[in-house]
Formats: C-alpha cells, structure tokens, sequence
C-alpha cells in the first residue's frame, strides 16, 4: 500500500544488523543504537556517496540532510547517480533505483601510539547500505532540500528564499531509508604493548575537532542585514 | 554543490582525463593537475574507499597514505576488501585485485547564498578510480606502513617502534596507482541571482577548518618524555 503515512513506531531503538552491517573484525566498535547512528548524522553534513556503475566502484562526496528515518542527498537533474536512480531497477528488484552505500565520518583525535602498529584515529563514522529513490512528492521534496540546508547551518532554511518552480524542477532529490545501518567507533587512549611502554616515544591523542572562522560578507548585502544569530553561535 | 566556478589551469604535467572522471556537469570544476592531486591528497589521511562487494557498493573510511604516484591502505589481513584484494580478478581482467574507487575530501567553507537553491560548499576533493593490488615486497610493505603513520603526522614514523616480523604478518597493504584521477573544487563566494541581491538575507561565506587540540599525553609515558617538536607545530 502506497501513502505519505509514516512507518510503524519501531519496536526497538536500534536497527537490526544484517549481514553486511556485522564487520567481521572489531566488532566491538559498531553500534547500532539509533541515537547515535542520528547523533553522528546530525553532526555531518557531507557524506561520501558509493554506488556502482559499469560494474566499478564510484564515491563521491556531496551534502545530505536526515528527517526521521529518511536521509535525502540532491543534486542537478542531470548529474550521473541522480539519473540512474530514477532510470535503473537494481538486480533482484523490480521498481526503480539505485544501490547506494552513504557513509559520514568524523575524525575526533589522532592516536599516536609508541609502536607504529597501534597507531589509529579516534573516530565516529555511519554507514548506510539501501536503495536510493528518487523523490516525486513535491513536498517531500521541500522539506528534503529545507532539510539539506538546515543540515549546514540549522535555521538557515527559514532566513533563505525558497526554491522556486524551474529551480525545483532542475533539482533531483533521492532519498534512502535508514535501515540498513551501523555506526562505528573508536574512543579512548592509546594501546601499546605493555613491553613497549618503556620506549622513549611520546604518545597520546591529539583531538581534532571541526572549526569555524569569522563568517565573510557577501560584498552586496541589502543595507541593514546583519550577521544572523544561528551564525554568531556557530 | 553548486557556484561560481574556479577554471582549471592548462598544464602538461597532469593526469589523463578518462570518461570516468569528466563529470557530468560543472567540468570547469575538475582538475587532473597532479601538483594540485598532491597536495589535496598530502593534506589529508582519512579516505573514502568504495568496493563492491556482492553487487552492491559499500563504502568505507580508512587511513591512507601517498608514496610518489602510488596510494596506500592497510588493514587487517582479515578484513574484507583486504581479502577481497588478494582473491578476485576483477571483470575483464586476469590478475588479483579490487577494484575501487578512493575519495578524499577537504571542506573549507560553507556557502550561504540569499536563495536556497545556490547554498553550496566550498570544497577540495580527489577522487581515484582503479584496481587496488596487495602488496606483497616487504621493502615496499614497510615504506607503504611508514607513508601512512607519517601521513597522519608528519616525521612520526622515525619516532615510533617499526612494526615488528608478526605486526607485518596481520597487517594488509593495497596499493592503488595514481593512473585514472581527477580533482574538484569549489571557492569564491556566492553566486545568487541577481534579482535575489535585495533580499534581507544574510549571505557570505563560513570558512571551515581543521582544528587540533592540545595534545593529550598517555599516562604511562617513559620518564623524560616530551613532546615533539612535529607535534607543537601541528
């Protein structure tokens, strides 16, 4: 049955691991707690997109947006996933669209450990297997692109103007349902080999972190237009 | 991701444009520059790398590191697309190796245009399509391990313990040449329409960094172990 209903209230708070959301090694880093899996997407705004085409491995960066469940990704109607997602039926299915693969990852420190083995990246990272579909209800596709700009700077959609009609129509949104999902992680120090502490290399963790500078005017504001609170705090 | 564009310039010591990395739009954007290919893979140490695996993309973010024209990874001898590296022949060819495609990416601003439409990134990325092959010359092996602990710092691998004969047994190491290669990037600042200028948007650009916090030593350090100079630099 098809509608604009929501899905079922899930019964859990985590989503079911499958075969390819299971690593085969570390498993003790995934998760697939949903709160976190939205945590770590809600801190992103750019993922790395992988699909397939001709056979070959394609990954490209682009801007995504969540609403609930769903993750939305844009682009020009006429850029290569967009196209194939509204052209192509993947293997084993019957309706339309296109086997993705969306990952988001944050690096959080750099572990340097004494031994050049145990070094490692401390780090939260989502990963995303499904089958992306073109969006046709128009306003779906509004919230969509209000959601990918609140994704950059939230409250920014409500202080811009809005698509019009030939820019909506020249704007492919695809949407992947998170369910198929895992999120992995690693936190903490450094792991040597405890023969290895005596060594004379200093190690620890450097924390990284994403940073913003003083925002830069456009040269032609309309007189009278500061700079918008959602900014100043970011 | 979409703006003014930055013309990429003529050289003749660049990469091959190949069908696959001419994009679709926005070409003025693209690059095969190798100075430019070096310095946006030599600024980062986390890639993207896509496989494909059962027919269907999967995409993950792992270490990287740069030798000369040729790319490195590692991973456990366990893990999946080290694996994968070592058994398959990818279609229409007769040796081992995985076809992949490796991306890497460096925000640098957020683009806040007056119209939704024109919001976009500004941008650095490299993207890599080609066959990974496993690397099997111990010489080769080390300098691949020593690029990539070097990559995330910068003169680190002279000061840590040199993975011993048993780390290098566990350890896997790809390497995917620098053949099939393009760059994309985006900078400037807005480009809404002209009849948008009016409007009592705010619009400009939010640059964006990396930033690292004060290194945080391990408790265990042996006595009379500073900090390194290549760390203070950071």
């Amino acid at each position: 049955m098809q509608g604009t209903e929501q899905p079922a209230a899930p019964t859990t708070d985590a989503y079911a691991p499958t075969g390819r959301t299971v690593p085969t090694r570390s498993a003790d880093r995934a998760s697939y707690d949903k709160e976190l899996v939205h945590a770590i997407l809600d801190e992103g705004y750019v993922c790395h997109l992988g699909f397939v085409r001709d056979g070959a491995p394609v990954v490209l960066p682009t801007l995504y947006g969540r609403v609930g469940e769903r993750l939305y990704v844009h682009g020009s109607t006429g850029s290569r996933p967009l196209r194939m997602a509204g052209q192509a039926a993947p293997e084993g299915r019957a309706e339309p669209g296109l086997a993705v693969c969306l990952t988001v990852t944050h690096v959080d420190g750099l572990v340097l450990a004494r031994s050049a083995f145990h070094h490692s990246i401390n780090y939260r990272s989502v990963v995303v297997h499904g089958v992306a579909h073109q969006v046709t209800d128009p306003e779906e596709k509004r919230a969509a692109l209000d959601a990918l700009v609140d994704h950059v700077v939230p409250g920014r959609a409500a202080d811009s103007r809005p698509a019009n009609t030939k820019e909506l129509a020249a704007t492919a949104v695809l949407r992947l349902d998170l369910e198929e999902v895992s999120a992995k992680l690693r936190t903490g120090g450094v792991n040597d080999e405890p023969e290895d502490l005596a060594l004379p290399h200093w190690a620890g963790v450097v924390p990284v972190r994403r940073e913003y500078g003083t925002p830069l005017a456009d040269a032609d504001l309309a007189p009278g237009t500061g700079l918008p609170g959602y900014l100043a705090e970011l």
